[in-house]
């Protein structure tokens, strides 16, 4: 069937079940072949891209909500979804629909709940439901056509990011359970989206004190395997509660 | 008027002019007598207080929304305001109006948007709306039987204040322009809710290099008067800006 008679035929139980003028969208970030991507939708029958969102029952707290979307648009499940931003803007949705009859449930204005996830790539299973065709990790810089102001949305998710990098640990759900530290390195430029001095990088990362150097080393490659690493998790957990430097 | 009657009275427009289920709360924190102040207004006919709440207006942003609650709840005016968090439980306010009109705007459950801000204590000129008894600065330690969860909202402020303590500076718009260091201090251990080693803090303040000391001093007392200090607004909006800590 296709994106419009969907929609409408939708549109009826919607008004029944959901909270108006209320909507969640997810940015859920996964690291793989050294590039950050974060999970989109293709939306049926046109060339836009969403992040994975929808509605919150009339029933459910506004996190279950959250849990059960991210479940229901991409089958990616038990994520842990953090709250980011509220985006309130008038005419942030109402357009997409212009053209709609006026009583569509998707032509109100939705003020949007923004939570965001760090996830472990290869434990997602990916599902396409009935109003995309398509869904996938898309690399961060490989983003465009979004629908609405999703790309604002995710640009607001990445800043976050950001922003946590300069007090908290960041790599135990994106990275393998062992890694290198350019790896790592890696992860840490594209989330800043600047390069780092490798030498700073690898003393800030010993001072932080949250990671283990293992016995093994990568095999392969002509030159000298670099050290494998992973992350003490209690230390990291501790670092996470309390910040990386030395708080008050 | 009474509270019931006002609150049936203007039900009727309520749902004709704001989104439904959705409302705002504000904590404002102000700093005075050595003592860190949030604004509450208490409800009228009850031994209930409130934080300054409202509605969002279908034809505003979500931020103006604030901005204007505020400011009509408070008569404070001109307040950067920042969302720290939704509160979304189900039965979070639904129950307060149990025993009112199953159609009353206020009834309906509502997500709420949390918004905080800290002011300069001098400049509020407080008013008291017409569902409002008083509208007055409390102290932190001194808040009781608020409606709802708004206790739970203001504890959620209060720790978003506590962990940004780590990696913002604090103080410019709560304290005077002039202060001493003890002064500075006691709002730290007041937000942190534990006392700190002078020299320590001393010295991490220093290390922070946000402040200027003034060549004055503060008269009367029978001890050598304490150094006074200012923000040296640059720096301090530089580290607002980018964090206290050598980030990345």
């Amino acid at each position: 069937m296709e994106f419009r008679k969907i929609i409408e035929e939708k549109s009826a139980t919607a008004w029944e079940i959901y909270i108006p003028n209320l909507s969640i969208d997810c940015v859920v970030f996964g690291f793989h072949d050294t590039t950050l991507k974060v999970l989109v939708t293709k939306i049926k029958d046109q060339n836009l891209w969403a992040l994975p969102g929808g509605y919150v029952l009339k029933t459910e707290n506004l996190r279950d909500g959250a849990s059960r979307i991210l479940y229901d648009r991409t089958g990616a499940k038990d994520i842990y979804l953090q709250q980011f931003r509220v985006f309130g803007d008038l005419n942030r949705s109402e357009d997409f629909f212009e053209g709609y009859p006026d009583t569509l449930w998707n032509k109100q204005r939705f003020i949007s709940v923004g939570f965001y996830a760090l996830v472990d790539f290869s434990q997602v299973n990916l599902v396409v439901d009935e109003i995309s065709d398509a869904c996938e990790w898309k690399s961060i810089d490989e983003l465009s056509d979004f629908m609405m102001d999703h790309k604002s949305i995710f640009d607001k998710a990445l800043l976050t990011l950001r922003k946590q990098l300069n007090h908290k640990p960041i790599g135990y759900s994106l990275l393998p359970e062992k890694f290198t530290m350019p790896e790592l390195q890696k992860l840490y430029e594209i989330i800043l989206g600047k390069k780092l001095n490798r030498g700073n990088f690898y003393r800030k990362m010993l001072r932080y004190d949250i990671l283990e150097k293992l016995d093994e080393i990568r095999k392969g490659g002509a030159h000298k395997a670099p050290d494998l690493y992973k992350f003490d998790v209690k230390k990291y957990q501790v670092a996470l509660k309390n910040g990386l430097n030395e708080g008050w």
